[in-house]
């Protein structure tokens, strides 16, 4: 994989053009692209800026973010060659940081379950997964050092576990959802991929203009809050192994490993969860869902079929429970520095007949609180990674504690 | 002006047709907008549903909220013919609901403060107020009998009472913002326009799908709460004669007024105000910024340039005071059941070199609760409005305790 901060060092001592580094971007597109289909295009003739702390940062976008030099097809053929007016802030933002937009990645339609053709860059006979498909196979096969993705249920945290990449789902609303096709208000949320963690940190702090999430001094002895989330039922064996090969390799390098069971009205939001995002699908996509019905893939269109029933009032109550549920799980959290959980239930699933299952990261994405990837177990030859988690807000105690996690299994 | 709630009645019992309803308001439209301006584009050859509780009813959107069907040009040349592939879901529900379309009404650039060139419709010298300028004078007008709106300082609280018409600014998100052009995230909030706060309520009900909102029993003796709102500055004659006004019917019509003066955290609120829409504005029209700087009115312009400094710190701590605000402020409704305030400093000022002042309106956009507001007094020609606050959810309640005001003001 190509390194954000490797490829930043190299062009702050000189001893890498930013054009050159894109160069290395493009080159490695053409000799991995035609066997993962990550792209769902391309620029033309890309360009480094000569400013700008992400110059020479070759970046590809989720193909449901707004571009105004790219098509935005949302994964769709209702947007077939759509283009938006305006670059979506998030993309503005890397501009500005001077990185090089390369292209767009692809997307299940409108972010969804429905499957795209991208293979996963570890196996081709398997799922990179979903939604943020396009973007975690690139980083993962190493055609490009960073990407932008986005999580409504498990769509950037799920995908990085089965390509081993790593990536952040940072706080809610850390990086702006304005210019993304909007599934869900409340839980939509942009994340990024990268190689490593240091790398994530360099990109998010990068684009957010916050040189706090570099915080570079590792936790010598952080406590980590293990969390099975049994309301979600058991993951795999290979999710297992992942989670306790971590844990086992944080607790070697120095880190204090207990187990924290969650109130139970936190579980009650693992399960309420589906009502918030559904009640909203239906709303956010009513023209395509009104004007465009039997255009749509047969996953979100059944999904949409079902959710016109659910009510205001369950909805509501829903809403209620996620705001108990933020407030408890902050409690929760005195007496440990980062949680440490699964990322998915095990490695990619065979076949492009699904994207893999969220379960082990909705939870998460309703409590709007930084998660990061970082792989820590191979199965048959599919990576597995683990998730590591902090308070709403604390993006840099995520990237911090994800940074131990990672060196401490680098080690064993 | 044209009575939602009464073209309804006449089309449930089959003494005006749906398309009738619609042509009353093209009729309308034919003999006022030459005067007032309201419109920036129409439809064609509206035709009623005839289904759905909205049948018949003319609707006028905000031309920064998406239409499929018509151009969104966000009241900025940036946008010139600009067409979305989509309807926002405020502009489905109300197809849904049966609703018709009419036109787009004129917005300020980006619904920020450099005047459109609508008039007042209560008198041709004066703003009608921004930034759903077109809006509220088209319903003010008589020309329609609905309108569509957004609110991040006071964008529809203060047209409207300028105008002379009710509005409400529901709670935060109860309508969704999804198609709508964002300038702040935190803030921006969709609202309607109608004739009376029963239109309102008709009219909102239908929208959501929320027959609670209906909630027609007056309540006897409301417990009503007066702020003064003295951080935000003295208001002027027009705008204590209005809340005196308000304030003196609601108490012969049986309710207990006291004054209440809110906690220091929540005057912080309204001082940080500013902190958050403009750190979120600087991002979220960052593609204008950077790409048509020269095509930016002036107003705007200078805001953004001067949000660049915002720190990201300034804006955590902002948002930290709001949090703490929106519960501190929950607990202050203790004993009242709603609370009456100021709409707008007085009447409208004269001339269009500025849409108004949000000095009273702005805290409880922040704070995400609703508002209503009702034409309280008229001072030389000119209507001042008073707005209702209820606690953040409680839509139904703010209708309501409107509804007593209004009736109160009505008999008095």
């Amino acid at each position: 994989m190509i390194s954000l901060a490797e490829l930043q060092h190299r062009i702050d001592r000189g001893e890498l053009s930013p054009q050159a580094a894109i160069t290395q971007s493009l080159q490695a597109i053409g000799g991995k692209e035609q066997a993962v289909g990550a792209f769902v295009c391309r620029a033309d003739n890309p360009r480094a800026a000569s400013q700008g702390l992400l110059r020479g940062i070759a970046v590809g976008i989720k193909d449901i973010i707004d571009t105004a030099d790219f098509p935005t097809e949302m994964g769709s053929s209702i947007y077939k060659g759509w283009r938006p007016r305006a670059d979506a802030p998030g993309v503005s933002m890397l501009k500005r940081a001077g990185a090089t937009i390369i292209g767009k990645t692809t997307t299940t339609a409108f972010a969804a379950l429905d499957p795209t053709a991208t293979l996963n860059p570890q196996h081709p006979g398997h799922t990179p997964g979903g939604s943020s498909s396009g973007s975690a196979a690139a980083v993962g096969a190493g055609m490009i050092p960073l990407a932008l993705g986005t999580q409504t249920g498990g769509s950037v945290i799920r995908p990085a576990s089965f390509c081993g990449v790593a990536a952040i789902k940072p706080s809610y609303r850390l990086l702006p959802t304005v210019g993304v096709k909007c599934y869900s208000w409340t839980l939509d949320t942009v994340g990024l991929f990268a190689a490593g963690v240091k790398d994530l940190a360099h990109g998010l702090a990068a684009v957010t203009g916050r040189p706090e999430l570099l915080n570079e001094a590792a936790k010598d002895r952080p406590r980590i809050g293990l969390v099975m989330q049994d309301f979600a039922g058991a993951p795999e064996k290979a999710g297992w192994e992942a989670l306790r090969t971590a844990a086992s390799a944080a607790e070697r390098a120095g880190a204090s490993v207990r187990t924290l069971a969650l109130p139970e009205i936190v579980a009650e939001a693992w399960r309420i969860h589906p009502i918030v995002q559904d009640f909203e699908a239906y709303l956010a996509l009513a023209w395509e869902y009104q004007t465009h019905h039997e255009a749509l893939p047969p996953l979100l269109r059944a999904r949409l079929d079902a959710s016109a029933d659910i009510t205001s009032a369950a909805y509501d109550g829903a809403r209620g429970v996620a705001n108990r549920a933020r407030r408890a799980f902050a409690e929760s959290f005195d007496g440990f520095d980062i949680l440490l959980t699964f990322s998915a239930p095990g490695a990619a699933p065979k076949g492009l007949a699904s994207t893999g299952d969220p379960r082990f990261n909705r939870l998460w994405t309703l409590l709007g609180v930084p998660c990061v990837n970082i792989p820590a177990y191979v199965a048959d030859g599919l990576p597995v990674g683990v998730q590591v988690i902090a308070r709403f807000g604390d993006d840099a105690g995520a990237l911090q504690g994800a940074r131990f996690v990672e060196a401490a299994l680098a080690r064993s």
